[in-house]
């Protein structure tokens, strides 16, 4: 067995910096640090890039993490590598989805796709994750200004739902492209838009939620097909990103299973 | 003006033992702290059953809070019946809406009822009752084990919806007694359910959401009309509590305004 001692080592350098979010996401990989969160990956089905354990976890990644190349540190460089005092010595490196290659198009009309803008609240954007895995939509696709799709608070309260469908960080504007090629309808969703009319509703389709204190961009708004808004006759002036999302999303889900 | 400077007074023994919530709801009261919170309640039309303050915020209390009783506390006495080291001597005592005298029924068929058992996460009880007021639901009834609805976490999520409409915590049972004598029709959202028909849903109405982890209990189960699920054909297999609550909100207040 191949152990790195050495803190100066190329591939220890490259761990560390990858740990820095946005160092990873410039090279579209993801860095899990953990048990538990790696392993809750790879039992859904998630094909590590990368496995970094030390010594002691190497008959883990042997269990967990069949068949993918494993890097084995020394305890002292995989602390380098960690963001915790005392690692659990086990980490991952995923491949993050990218827009044109890796988010389907079903085919059969039935794509739904959530699109959010700059949402900002991880406990928000796990929720939005899990129930767009609930309804079985086709992929979440995220501003660059959104939350951590992958960070520890998104992840626990996506209850898991971050494997079970692709999250995409990509330029909104991208999107509009990737929906306009496919024929995807857009939905804003939007404080001046008309009330929600189900019967007008056509997929596939990509609804849009904005950040929490913002609401969507008017520049975002501009470029949809529609702006939908879910009537509210009480006194709240607005709903939460989470809350709306999962009543647009049960209304296209129905709409989808009503075909 | 008569300041109160003794810590052995009554009142501030009273004030002391009734900012513990337990205390405090056994008198149906709530207690609130803090000058933001106390003025976003007088803002929203609650009238409090007494305001306590310290001498400096005398004018604050003739122009938030007119017409209440108002005590005065010297600083240190004010400082025993606060939770914060230095307290800014703005604090009020509010009546908690209770079932039988405070929950309306409008009598037009329209009302919807949100019923919680157990809910423990603030941030979905507070966007649990924001959905509720946007939907202008009647009230929102809270089992005793539910977390507290004037908590600052809960107060926070809400965005103010906390004062729009009653806030009951009550024994299920006594609810059930409350829908059956008022003919309102419950609806237990439960995984083992029959999938949510729109058509087969009649006002009034109450749903029932239960504990994040547990759901609703078969014993709650048992009491509803019916069994409600919402159809979930990914690999999901729950929604968030705020998130369930949010669809079938949105399915009731649907119903009620197609009437």
């Amino acid at each position: 067995m191949n152990v790195i001692t050495s803190r100066d080592n190329a591939k220890v350098k490259r761990f560390a910096s990858l740990h820095k979010r946005e160092e990873a996401r410039r090279e579209g990989l993801v860095f899990l640090e953990g048990e538990r969160l790696c392993r809750e990956a790879f039992e859904s089905g998630i094909k590590p890039s990368e496995v970094i354990v030390t010594e002691k976890n190497v008959p883990w990644a042997e269990q967990y993490a069949e068949g993918a190349e494993v890097t084995v540190l020394s305890e002292e460089c995989f602390k380098k590598i960690a963001s915790t005092v005392n690692p659990q010595g086990i980490a991952c490196l995923i491949k993050q989805p990218v827009l044109e290659k890796d988010v389907p198009i079903r085919g059969d009309g039935s794509d739904v796709y959530a699109v959010l803008e700059d949402v900002q609240d991880p406990g928000n954007l796990g929720t939005i994750i899990r129930t767009a895995d609930a309804f079985d939509f086709t992929a979440v696709i995220m501003s660059k200004g959104t939350c951590d799709p992958f960070n520890e608070k998104t992840i626990r309260a996506s209850m898991g739902s971050v494997w079970h469908l692709p999250l995409v960080t990509a330029s909104l504007d991208d999107a509009f492209s990737f929906f306009e090629k496919n024929g995807v309808t857009t939905l804003a969703m939007h404080l001046h838009g008309e009330e929600l009319n189900e019967s007008g509703i056509t997929l596939p389709a990509a609804y849009l939620i904005g950040n929490e204190g913002r609401g969507l961009s008017e520049e975002t708004s501009a470029k949809c097909k529609s702006l939908v808004k879910i009537p509210m006759p009480g006194k709240a002036e607005s709903l939460n990103a989470a809350a709306a999302s999962a009543i647009i999303g049960y209304v296209l889900a129905s709409k989808r299973d009503a075909r």
